[in-house]
C-alpha cells in the first residue's frame, strides 16, 4: 500500500519513527509531518500564514517533509501537492491516549479525520503513556492491523481512532470497538506569577469522570486496545428532529 | 441572563462589539475573547504555553478580558476563573459563514461546543460576508432569538450553530433548521516564491460542492437563516454497529 504517515508530535517523534520502520518493510511510506510538536491543536488549519515545507534527511536517507503547519495542514498539503493520492493515512503513534473529550482537542485524530474528509481512509494511533515509551508492540499491532484492513467491513473512506495500552503484550486483554466517552474532564487552571510578578495560567486536565466500560476511556484503562470509528458530521440529529418539530421558529420574528 | 460573549476574530472585532451593544441593554454580558484573531483554529486549546489575561478598557468603560489563547481556552478560563457560571455562552458574530466542513475548522463554533462540553448552553453566530459588514440586523436577530430561548425545546445544555445571510432583512427568506453539509470543499494550495526565492504555499477554500437544500451550505446561500444543533460525540454509531458485528476483531492477533 501507499501510506501517508503523519502525527502531531512532530516529524522527529519516536512514535512516528517506530511506526515508519514497522510499515516500510512492506509498504511505500511517505512522511509529511509538522516541523515541531503541535499537540492539542484540534482541527486547526493554517490560512492566515504561508506554509513552509522542508525536506528532511536522516544521514543519506530522505526521511520526509516537515511542514510549518498543523496535522490537518500536513494531510491536505501531502495529498494536494507533495505525495498525491494514497491508499491509507496513518497518524501517530501519539504520545498519550486520545480518548473521550480529548478526541476533540487532538491533532492526531484530526489528521485521520482530514483524510476521511478528503476521501481517503485514515487511522489515528495513540499509546496510553507519556514517559519511557516502548513503541514496538503498538507498531507491530498497527502493521498487523493494516494487513487485515480489507476485512474492516466499512465502506471507504473510514476513519478509525485506535488507542493502545502501554502494557506488555501478554497483559493486553483484547480489542474493543467502543464509542467515544462524552463524560466531563476534571480540569485545572493553575494561577501563577512569573518572575516579574505578572499572573499567568497553566491549563491541564486530570481525568475523565467516566464509569461506563463501553467507552474508549474505561476500556483503555482496563487494558483493552480500543477502536472507535469517527465521523465529521457535527449535526445532532436527535436535536435536529426536536427543533424541526418545535415552535421555536414560529415565535422568532425575522 | 448572565451571558458570556466570545469569538475568534479577537476582542476588538466589530461583530463582537455589535452583539455586545444589542445584548447589554437587557442582559449582564461578560466579554472574554482572544487578544487577536484566531480564525480556523478549530477546537485547539493551549496546554504547552501559559495563558495571559489582560483587562481591556474602552475609555472609562471596562470592556472585557483579552486572553492569549484560543476561543475554547477563553470559554474554559471564563467559566473556571474569570466569570464563573453563566446562563448562556454566545460566540460571534463571526465575519464569514461557518457552514459545512468549515464547522470543523471554526474557532467560533468550537467556543459554543466548549460551552456545551462544560455543561452550559452555547450559540455560535456567523454572518455570510467578509467586507463592509452591517452587523445590526444579525445582532437584533440574536437578541430577539435569545429572548425566546426558553421556547427552544431542547434539553440544556444545547449548542446551536446559527448562520445569517448578509441581506436586507426584507430579503431574508426565513429560518431553516438544517444539518451540516459534509460535502467536499473545493480547496486550493497556491505555490509561490518569496523575495529570497524560497517556496511557500497559501491555503484556501473556494466553495462547498453541495447541492442539497436541506443543508446549512445551500440554505444559507438561498437566503435563509440556518440553525444547526451541534454535538461533540465524534463516534460514528452506524459504523460502530457494523464493526462490532464484523470479523475484523477475530482476524487480528494481539
Amino acid at each position: 500500500m501507499k501510506i501517508l504517515l503523519t502525527n502531531d508530535d512532530g516529524i522527529y517523534a519516536d512514535g512516528l519513527c517506530g511506526l515508519y520502520h514497522a510499515l516500510s518493510l512492506e509498504h511505500e511510506v511517505y512522511i509529511v509531518a509538522p516541523e515541531a510538536e503541535r499537540s492539542a491543536v484540534g482541527h486547526a488549519i493554517t490560512i492566515h500564514y504561508p506554509l513552509r515545507v522542508q525536506e528532511i534527511r536522516r544521514g543519506k536517507l530522505f526521511w520526509g517533509y516537515a511542514v510549518s503547519g498543523t496535522p490537518a495542514d500536513c494531510v491536505k498539503l501531502a495529498i494536494y501537492e507533495l505525495v498525491g493520492p494514497v491508499d491509507l493515512v496513518i497518524s501517530g503513534i501519539n504520545r498519550g491516549a486520545n480518548v473521550g473529550i480529548n478526541v476533540l482537542y487532538s491533532g492526531t485524530v484530526s489528521a485521520a479525520t482530514e483524510a476521511k474528509i478528503l476521501g481517503y481512509s485514515g487511522i489515528a494511533v495513540s499509546i496510553d503513556a507519556y514517559e519511557d515509551i516502548d513503541y514496538c508492540y503498538a507498531s507491530y499491532f498497527i502493521s498487523n492491523f493494516i494487513k487485515n484492513v480489507d476485512k474492516v467491513c466499512l465502506e471507504r473512506p473510514f476513519c478509525l481512532n485506535i488507542n493502545i495500552p502501554h502494557l506488555n503484550p501478554n497483559e493486553i486483554k483484547g480489542i474493543r470497538v467502543v464509542k467515544q466517552s462524552t463524560a466531563k474532564l476534571k480540569e485545572v487552571f493553575e494561577k501563577r506569577r512569573d518572575l516579574h510578578g505578572k499572573i499567568y495560567y497553566w491549563q491541564g486536565a486530570e481525568e475523565h469522570l467516566e464509569n461506563s466500560p463501553y467507552t474508549d476511556v474505561v476500556s483503555l484503562k482496563e487494558g483493552y486496545i480500543t477502536i472507535t470509528p469517527v465521523h465529521f458530521d457535527l449535526t445532532s440529529y436527535a436535536e435536529l428532529k426536536i427543533l424541526s418539530e418545535g415552535k421555536i421558529l414560529e415565535s422568532i420574528h425575522i
